[in-house]
């Protein structure tokens, strides 16, 4: 009855058609460069770390705020910048951090502070040439649109929608593969979830 | 090299594969009741409501912080519950909330005090008749594993991954159709965006 | 030329005699009771815990949230309830928590999941025989209006506020002491202080 | 028994003795200047505003969000900046921020961006030549150690511990005085407080 996208299921089919075409499209990506793939480059990253530090702007920071805390489920020692017991980040650390352009004046100094203390850097973002990315150890590029592109050539989605939401399902396939490593059974996570509310 | 869903790649494929699947059994299960399909009645409830408020817990809070972000970027008047500045809510304004067993005892609470003030309720749920269900005005049921369900049976992702992504998706969706709805550009709505960080 | 406490002037000198007298108040009522005094009770609590988790409603719990921040200075392991990266509370953990009224419907539900985690309590309460503070290890009375209070008969100001100011005094007296005993100077804590913004 | 200070209950008396002298120094401060006295120009820019924006970093940003709940109970259009439904800030609103030593790299890009915007600017800070009081509309100097100085010169306490601590009682004093002039009863606040936990 309704016309094309102005009804939520119509949305719907447009977003999952979206996020599978990217998802593919970040394989091919990933699996493209150099050894090591950058998507394993970072689980590696985020396992060595002696504590991992998450940071974003906006919604890409809140899909960085559900990794986090999925990895302290997972028993390593997570913390948001922001938040008010977020320590110092030093050396053996590791920033994981997630911009479309790559340039977010906030995330790009956050990512110099860190490089300057010897932390590493893990970086989501849709730019391989951006100021973030260079500041990177390890950067997975997403083709997707990134939030300042309001073209809609990229996506159908409003600005960075998109990419906000594959930073949601990398962070979850992170999870993922760092858990099945782990040799732990969900009942072995089960007792870290908070349980005061 | 790596076995299956020890990498990251595949751990993503995964996440595709349910994502794909869950969408259209939502599809379904939500043009397959009684009209007006749950999807749109949640996207007429949002377009209708004076004020906005979204409340979850742990991961699925953080997807309706999300989608807060975006009804705000489309004018709504939005509060999520918990921040500093968010008012009581009153007759007229709408609660949109999200929990996979809807039995979480403080968005339950949220629910019934929403009700007494004779706000309306919308809910992401997995359980159709659970308690956050009875107390709604629109529920969308999401035939996801829900967070306590460990067993593997329902995702073979960690607790309510599964869920947690589709509320991200879902959000998004709402998003969508109501910004199609409005007839406002992309251009339109970059002005509200946050310019202090 | 403005009348007494519509000018800010007049409004601070309010809030500093309301404070002065409530710090005598709270040294006095603290000093009368069996042995150990509840604010050494409470210090000795915080430096014995394994981890510090603190939770408060609205502004007592923003209050609470600045002692965190400066028990992290410290170098101690704490947590804020509510963040993502909090992870369950445990035997050899301490609850810090704060309530006017000692009702609070959250922060009893709280203490008494933290007691049947065999957690010690610690409370900072204006109402000695309530809820919250029959489930403390160590309390501390401070005979301030509780929030709900609005008679103006114990303090001129609205609500908890006179509560909520000595919440971030006691705080910071429990931080004091603490580092004092600690040994180390300002120099030692100063590079825990968050590096990235 | 214990030596002066590693007692909380000496803690408390040199925190109150420090911020009695300091209340004395803001007063006058305040009222040495040209008319018209920095205390009441800040409460009329609030009163004034479309929309209060407040922004703070580490415990002086705690600190401002007690604030800001207040003015959200007086009923002002309120939002802390990082909030994800914090808008865009423009002409017509004010930003109220506070920084020790107005040095601040983030506060001072979030005011250099505020005035950009046209939107008027409170700040409470240390240093009155300061870039950040460079871009004021109005200004309240308080003269108490700023965060980095750890001499002790100017506080025994830790370092911003007492500029942090008069930045919640000057909040609550601005608070209080536009309360005053809105001939609101306490009752009349009580409705806006949050009903959703």
């Amino acid at each position: 009855m309704t016309s094309p996208e102005t009804s939520v299921a119509d949305a719907l089919l447009v977003i999952r058609r979206e996020l599978d075409t990217l998802v593919d499209r970040v394989l091919t990506e990933s699996a493209a460069g150099a050894a090591p793939n950058p998507l394993e480059a970072v689980a590696d990253l985020i396992a060595s770390a002696d504590r991992v530090f998450v940071v974003g702007a906006g919604r890409s920071g809140l899909a960085l705020r559900m990794t986090a805390m999925r990895l302290m489920h997972l028993g390593l020692d997570v913390h948001v910048v922001g938040e008010v017991t977020t320590p110092a980040i030093t050396a053996g650390d590791v920033l994981l951090t997630a911009s479309g352009s790559g340039t977010t004046g906030a995330i790009v100094r956050a990512a110099e502070t860190a490089a300057g203390a010897e932390a590493r850097i893990a970086v989501i973002t849709t730019v391989s040439d951006s100021p973030l990315a260079a500041l990177a150890t390890a950067v997975v590029v997403v083709p997707a649109a990134e939030k300042r592109d309001r073209s809609g050539a990229a996506s159908a989605q409003y600005a960075g929608s998109l990419f906000e939401q594959i930073v949601v399902l990398l962070g979850d396939a992170l999870f993922h593969a760092l858990w099945k490593r782990s040799g732990a059974s969900a009942d072995d996570l089960w007792p870290r979830h908070a349980n005061l509310e």
